[in-house]
């Protein structure tokens, strides 16, 4: 991801992009866009997609959904059975074209291509390092780090480069590496991020999530380990962990609120843990209501646990459009809520004169579920009483989640009663830590870092993230979509 | 809506059209924009915008859906405080810029603008013998006959040649008409399609649905009146009843399948209309199963009705994707259920070993449901109990919704126990006729022709709608998206 | 041609409109596209090619230059051994993409295209009375006229009622009509505007000037005659003559301006003719100079002509760029004559000290000569003489040229001294009318009305041009290029 | 310019691109932008500007022209008061937008731009030493060198670093240099290529003629002198020799063919040497002909001083069409010299029965000019005689104009007799390379490589050029115009 997103949120965490591979797979980038487009929901700000056809790199990249930026024209240009595909994730303002992922890059080695999930938190530290020994770099994202490390590095094979630079990197890091002959497959030693090995006919499917091997009849074979490097040749596959190894911190806000509810992640299925955080939530706060409802869709399997396991009625109090495009323009007398009301309205018949439950994921700056909040009570609620299938999300994240910074994280400046207040709501209660972590099964693998403030991987020091502004030192003025 | 659409359908039935007007509103359109992106479900095919500054008529449309078809510039040019706008269906082929709505002609009366949702049942016939006449067409859409009726008519004032015309015209129309400093809101005697009258603060608002006032915080007034005609001028609102009275004929599909769930239609709310279908249905054909599931997004609200009454746990079984946009591509070797597959995946976790209830709305063809059924079985459904919240589809409809033609229903051609080995499942039941209406309310105040096959208005003699394909002997070239 | 038009002039008379007409020759359509490309110079605001494979029409149409309007995969599109094709004059302003030509009707004779060059003396009546009986125009286009009396003639075959229609229009047309199985050529029976036959493989070719014919390797056969109207079927081509004879009047401004020098026009070459009105200018109005030079490109032959015949040697004194595009941005800080400027620079070593003649083809305002002097006299020019190769041009043109309006016409409101000093310069001299049309050849059969003021055929009484703005009441608002 | 271009032709040879330059003139990127479509005949395949408003870079580059390129909208965001502009030259296939001009690099010294006229000759053996060291380049142009020479130079400030990159680049280089603060200007120690200076109000102008400078009212100040070092800051301008001095080698083609005759080219007039040559072949090779004819329009004046001096009368035999543009469609039957037919087009009138002087520049592969000797023969002329007003032409440029390589040079493996024959025409003669360089005045001062094959600067050794292409590696699928 860009080492400038750290930054920017707008009103809820979002992952920083998906990422797919395929080997030996014909008309492997076609695969490899139906696979991204299983992966949308990881990042909607640019897509592309690298091929080989075993002697030359084929790329293109284009700002917004993948949908929007392939033709079939296109595809077709992408030859090879050889594909890796990016989608990054959806942010305003500083977000170029020549950050669009797979970044390409030419060296001593030949040609390369990246595709990265996470976040390198000792990239900016290495990037001075590298600028003021006389490296030229071309995007402002971290991932490029490594193809400098690469390129200066005293090793002579390919391969002994890449391990060589990995091994000065640190934080979060599931990686695919595609030359015109090789596709290199690496998670970090902590595991951050998830990266599933799935098979398709005679060849090899790389993933995020296993949605994206379901759309096209991949099967599921394992999820890669933490700290290993599976290299996929015409010769072979290999398998190494030829890093130091670490505690394994699996990120549990795939499970919280990132990954599709069809998914299995860190080998488990996704549905069932969220469904089980939404009964162990009615249990640990319970609530007396005429109707639990979810804000769609990210809480919907929650509030269905939660309305489960309390026996109050479930119902959809309200409806969210599907359509939102371009920018859209308010006129000139100010419509109520409109942004939120671009995206939901309340059901009147349903949430009239009632007191409701309402389940969401998890809580950041606030200012969704106040609006939320403020429309149901205009429909006529009668109480909300809102109950959030985590902790209070504290801190912000190093590893490649779109948190926002401490300073506007409502949890980590406000009481609970002060939040619940602002929120305008009648009651508010959190899922507990331990509670999250038991549903997401064997507690002790997980990094919970936003939720409480223990990174298994320190921030450099020294480094000042405001400072990366001086990166854009090059305004690139691009074509609107 | 065009002429040709009722030989066409894409498995499932598609609504005609969404409108929109604004009356002494500053930023018209703006307002018409968002009324029409509310309404969006209604019509994706193209959206048009015609505004009014009180002395010229602004228009601007295309191909494709609200949010993509208008820029902030091409809103700015769309000057006035009056305007009008539509969203027409979807379909493949024969879709032409030129039969995007709202359309305008230029008359001896001076310019005006039609934005109509409905079928009109004698346009073949009227605009042959307008042809024979010496009229030329411009559209291939029906609306375009009550133009050249108007200006034919002997009538010398614009209002009375539009009454004029309309007397001529039979079947359904909700339309509005608008010319550079008045505009008309009309409904056909029958009342078939919707049409809502809101307050904006000093300035009135038309909608097909109440979630169009919602958007733009209006308020809704009420609905107006079969056989009503209301006319806003800057010296005030004028409503009349020109008309012969008819019976009443509200179409029934709009709370099966068509109207929003949050909107108010025929002054009742869908959602509480659509849940108690799901409630009866759950009475009347009752299932031994272990969860009931909807196939979203259409039947969520008539699943929750059938789950909540039979008290069988609700879940999400399947996933819907949202992004699903351009084209898609195939590769080569043929993926199992391509195209269901870009949609919905079944959730493995959810469904193995399961006995499940899966409600839908109506079944048209049947392909759909055969597709779900298949990937449950795959995903380890033990049984599948297929529960439809409508009667059986077996006529087609005249009135303005797109179901395929007789030959194509499944359920005019096929016994039950037909259907049920054609989609693969162990039961199949659906709600009654008079059951389904007795939801609805008011059962006498329906046109349920599409179960029931009794028309309200007939279809004219002699018209072979196959014939209607000769209208297409130009064919135009235009932009691909 | 647009009836708006004859308001618009941008400092240069321009042609409105080339034409080309395919039969029987494959891929006709790219042909169309290759005669329209040779025509480009008879207008540059749009260009729309229509094609029939026997059954049906098809069309597609652009703004801007042929070359930009189609792409391969358009061309690919229009099917068909029959085709015709139209370059559309350059304005700013009121242009909109449904005025461009071919236009296309659908009737009850079915479907026709019509490309037009030329200008309808009577259209406005005519419309006027056709929207009184109930007429919808589509465009505002003086065209059209002619498909609403054929829709309305009591005539019953396609034929009949094309010449029924044409009976009824005065003023000037070449005219190609397209039917899904027939192409009909005619020719007013003044014959104002120019229409070539010419033959290709085993098929027929019509086309503005013959340069269309040399592109495409076809043969010239001969002019079309006044009053003739070919008409082509697979059966075998017919020529009639069913109008009522008329005096011929052949548009001198063709050779003083607007033909391409390569071509034969009214069976000449134009180049010979312009050649031999320099060397006449030079014989009637010689000039004591250093060197003589034309006004690049209009002039260049007969400025050829003048320094032969002169014996003054000839040079390039301006530069003429050939890359203008879309609008230019002036800066804040006006440049000296920028329009200019961007189209024309002087050659300061050529000019400086020298006494020059500047032969240029006719003066409208005179805006662009004065420009050019003043560019000549700041590269250092001592003396400038002009010399023009025509006489005053002092009337307006009702035709189908885009001549300005009288009191925008230098030399109808102003002397020749007030024009000299106006201009700038040393002497100004004319060709006189007689000379001019001697080197014409033929004399009597011409239409010289812009210089004489003697119209072949009268203005509509009671027609007001400017009231024809009113057409415009409904503004379309169309993607910018 | 790119290291891949000097491997290919179109027919012609092709100047390597125009650069402006403008410090402290307000709105600078709209004088640039004009600027460099005064230039646009010295590259058209790609255009560009980055400006900077004292503390960062706007950059935006496109394929196509200029005036195609740039819009309203795009000049407005390119804020500041400095900027540069480059022309890119048109070739096939390998042309990229990543290879767009001016190139942007962002380094320890900050950001900074480079627009580059000329090329190196050791850029290949620079890119190879530099990778090995572990530089990861992003274009595939030579320019990029520069940057990287200067990432790792151990200077430490940002102009001895330039200084001490460019004392190790070899070849030709007129070179502009932005950085948010200071805008450098460069012109090599040989002077290869032309660079001028001129003011523009209390601000400066730089640009590669002077036809750059009349377009924007700007005033010629003098040339950089080889090896000179403008350098353009807040606090004043300053002029360095910081190279190795050199002998003088000017590019005698800019007179020959590239530079406009409006121009003044290393302080002369084009127009009038070009003239100078015309004369002097019409004394060296005279013929016996009835007219005297250009290859329009770069022969244009050369044929003019043949005319003058033989006395022969000059005609305009071949019309030439200016309105070229995207790919042309060929109809499946062959049309005869199809591509030469889109650009020209014999006057029959002139040239049937005549003899006739065909004055060309150059002749490079000799295919335009055997096409237009056959396109007069079927025209009808009786006897062609060609002449060249230049030497043979028989030695590729290594210093930035796109010559074949010799193998495909028609005269450096045919005898004239040879040449003769393959054009079919009656006569051929060149100009001699004494009167030439006479004609240029100051002989010594030039380089004649491309004619004597002594070249100023050896090219590598061991430098195999077609080896270039391994740098293709990465295949960017760009959009297509």
């Amino acid at each position: 991801m860009g080492v400038e997103s750290a930054m920017r949120w707008r009103g809820r965490p979002r992952e920083e992009c998906g990422i797919v591979g395929l080997f030996q797979v014909p008309q492997a980038a076609n695969y490899a866009y139906l696979g991204a487009y299983a992966l949308q929901h990881r990042g909607q700000e640019s897509a592309g997609i690298v091929s080989s056809d075993g002697e030359k790199l084929y790329r293109y990249a284009g700002m917004g959904k993948v949908a929007d930026v392939f033709t079939e024209e296109k595809l077709r240009q992408l030859v090879g059975q050889y594909a890796i595909a990016h989608n990054r994730y959806s942010t305003t303002g500083a977000s170029f074209l020549r950050n669009a992922q797979p970044i390409r890059l030419e060296s001593r080695f030949g040609p390369m291509a990246l595709a990265h999930n996470g976040n390198l938190t000792n990239a900016w530290q290495l990037r001075k390092r590298l600028e003021q020994e006389g490296s030229l770099f071309q995007t402002t994202v971290d991932t490029e780090v490594i193809g400098h490390l690469m390129a200066r590095s005293s090793e002579s094979s390919f391969e002994a480069a890449l391990v060589d630079a990995l091994s000065q990197v640190r934080g979060a890091y599931s990686l695919l590496v595609l030359t015109p002959t090789a596709l290199y497959a690496i998670r970090d030693p902590h595991g951050f991020r998830p990266l599933v090995l799935g098979q398709k006919d005679q060849g090899w499917v790389l993933a995020s999530e296993t949605c994206a091997l379901d759309i096209i009849d991949a099967t599921y074979v394992r999820d890669l380990m933490p700290g290993e490097m599976l290299c996929f040749r015409e010769t072979g596959i290999e398998s190494r962990f030829p890093f130091t190894p670490q505690k394994t911190s699996l990120c549990v806000f795939e499970f919280v609120y990132f990954s599709r509810p069809d998914s299995l992640v860190f080998g488990k299925p996704v549905y069932n843990i969220r469904y089980e955080m939404g009964q162990r939530l009615a249990r640990e706060a319970p609530a007396k209501a005429d109707l639990v409802m979810p804000v769609p869709d990210s809480s919907l399997v929650a509030a269905l646990g939660y309305a489960a396991e309390s026996g109050i009625p479930y119902h959809m109090g309200l409806i969210r459009s599907h359509y939102i495009g371009r920018t859209f323009i308010e006129p000139d007398q100010k419509i109520r809520d409109f942004g939120a009301k671009l995206k939901y309205n309340a059901i009147k018949s349903v949430v009239e004169g009632k007191s409701i439950v309402v389940v969401d994921d998890s809580i950041m700056r606030g200012t969704t579920q106040r609006k939320i909040a403020k429309m149901l009570r205009q429909a006529g609620a009668r109480e909300i009483h809102v109950r959030i299938a985590s902790p209070p999300t504290r801190h912000p994240c190093f590893y490649g989640i779109d948190i926002p910074s401490q300073r506007d994280l409502i949890a980590a400046t406000h009481s609970l009663e002060e939040i619940r207040r602002y929120l305008g709501v009648d009651t508010l209660a959190y899922l507990s830590l331990e509670s999250m972590l038991e549903a997401a099964r064997d507690p002790s693998s997980f990094c919970a870092a936003c939720f409480s403030g223990e990174y298994p991987v320190p921030l450099d020091e020294g480094v000042e993230w405001s400072n990366q502004k001086s990166l854009f030192d090059i305004y690139e003025i691009e074509e609107k979509r």
